[in-house]
C-alpha cells in the first residue's frame, strides 16, 4: 500500500514538471511548483530523485518522448500513401495545438533549445530521446517502403519541420507554418518514391 | 561625449542579453548577468529599459531578428539557381554552427519557443521578428521568380526547417539534421519549379 501510495507520488512528479516544462521552459520552474502541482510534499521530491530538479526533468523529457514518438504510426497508419499521410499528420498537429490554445505539445524540443549550451546532462538526454525517435522513424519508414538512408534522411526532416513548425506556429498564433511543413514533407516523400521507383508507395 | 557614452552602454546591455539569451534562453538570465556581461553599472539598464529584463530582452530580439534575416541574400544571392542556393544555405548554417561549437545561432527561435506559453509580451515581439523574416523571405522569393503564394509557403517552410534543425544539431552534436532539412527543401523549391514551368529558375 505505501509503495502504491509512493509510486503514484513519483508519477504525478514527473507528470507535473513535464507540463511545467511544457508551458515555462526548464529554468523558469521551481521544486516549489513542482510539488504543489503533483500535490506532493516537498521532501517527496528529493526521496525520489536525490538529484532534485535535473534528474525528474530528465524524467519527465523521457517519457514525454516515449509517449510523443508513437504519434507517428498512429497518424499514418491510415494513410496507404505516405504523400498523403504525411501532410494529413501535419494538419492533425495543426489542429490539436490550435484546439489546445496553442499551448507547447511537447517539451522535448522547447527544453532540448533552452538548455543546449548550458545544462551539459540535461541536453544528453534530451539527446537520447532526439536519437531514439530518429531510430524509430527510420524502422517506420523503412517498413513503409523506403532505403534506410532515405527513411533516415525523411524522419530528421521531419522531426525538423515539426519542431520548428510548432515554435512558429505558437508564436504567431496561425497553423500555417505546420501546413507549410506538411506541403514541403510530402514534396520531399514525392522525390525520394521517384528516385525509386522499385519502392511500392505505401 | 555623455551622450556617445549613453549610447554605446546601451548598445553594450542589447547585445549582453542577446549574446546571454543564446545560451541561456530567456528565464535564467539575470539583470545582474546582464549589467556584468555589459560592463555597466546596475542603474544604467533601468536608465535605458525602465521596463527592466522584458524591456531590453524585446528589443534584443529585434535586434538579432533584423540582423538574422540578412542572412537570406547573402547566402542564397551568389547562386542562380534556388535548388543550389537552398541545400548550400543549409549547409554553410551546418558549417558555421559547428564551427561555433554548436553554440546557439540566434536567440529568437529558442526564447519564443521558451516563453510562448508564458510571457505574452515578449511573445508578441518574437512574432513581429518572426513575422518580418516571414514578408521578408517572401519578398525576396518573388524577386527570384516564385508566385507570391508559393514564396510565402517557401519561407515558412525554411524558417520552421531552420529552427528545428538547429535544435536538433545543437542537441545531438552533428550537422546532420541540417542537411536533411537542406535536401528536403531542395525537393520542395524542385516541385514549385515545376507547377510554375513559366518560372525563370532562378
Amino acid at each position: 500500500m505505501t509503495e502504491n501510495l509512493s509510486t503514484t507520488t513519483r508519477d504525478r512528479l514527473v507528470t507535473a514538471v513535464a507540463e511545467l516544462m511544457r508551458t515555462h521552459g526548464y529554468s523558469a520552474i521551481t521544486v516549489k511548483q513542482i510539488t504543489t502541482a503533483a500535490r506532493a510534499p516537498m521532501g517527496s521530491l528529493y526521496h525520489h530523485f536525490p538529484g532534485g530538479k535535473p534528474q525528474i526533468a530528465a524524467e519527465a523529457l523521457r517519457t514525454s518522448g516515449a509517449a510523443y514518438i508513437q504519434l507517428i504510426p498512429l497518424l499514418m497508419d491510415p494513410y496507404d500513401d505516405l504523400r498523403e499521410a504525411i501532410p494529413a499528420s501535419f494538419a492533425a498537429a495543426a489542429e490539436t495545438i490550435e484546439q489546445g490554445g496553442w499551448l507547447n505539445m511537447c517539451p522535448v524540443g522547447t527544453v532540448a533549445g533552452e538548455i543546449a549550451d548550458s545544462e551539459p546532462a540535461l541536453r544528453e538526454v534530451a539527446a537520447e530521446v532526439i536519437s531514439s525517435w530518429i531510430e524509430d522513424g527510420t524502422t517506420y519508414f523503412t517498413q513503409r517502403g523506403l532505403p534506410t538512408t532515405d527513411a533516415r534522411d525523411l524522419i530528421l526532416a521531419i522531426l525538423g519541420a515539426l519542431e520548428g513548425a510548432f515554435i512558429l506556429s505558437r508564436t504567431l498564433r496561425s497553423a500555417e507554418p505546420l501546413h507549410a511543413a506538411g506541403r514541403t514533407l510530402s514534396a520531399r516523400v514525392e522525390a525520394l518514391l521517384t528516385s525509386n521507383p522499385s519502392t511500392s508507395m505505401r
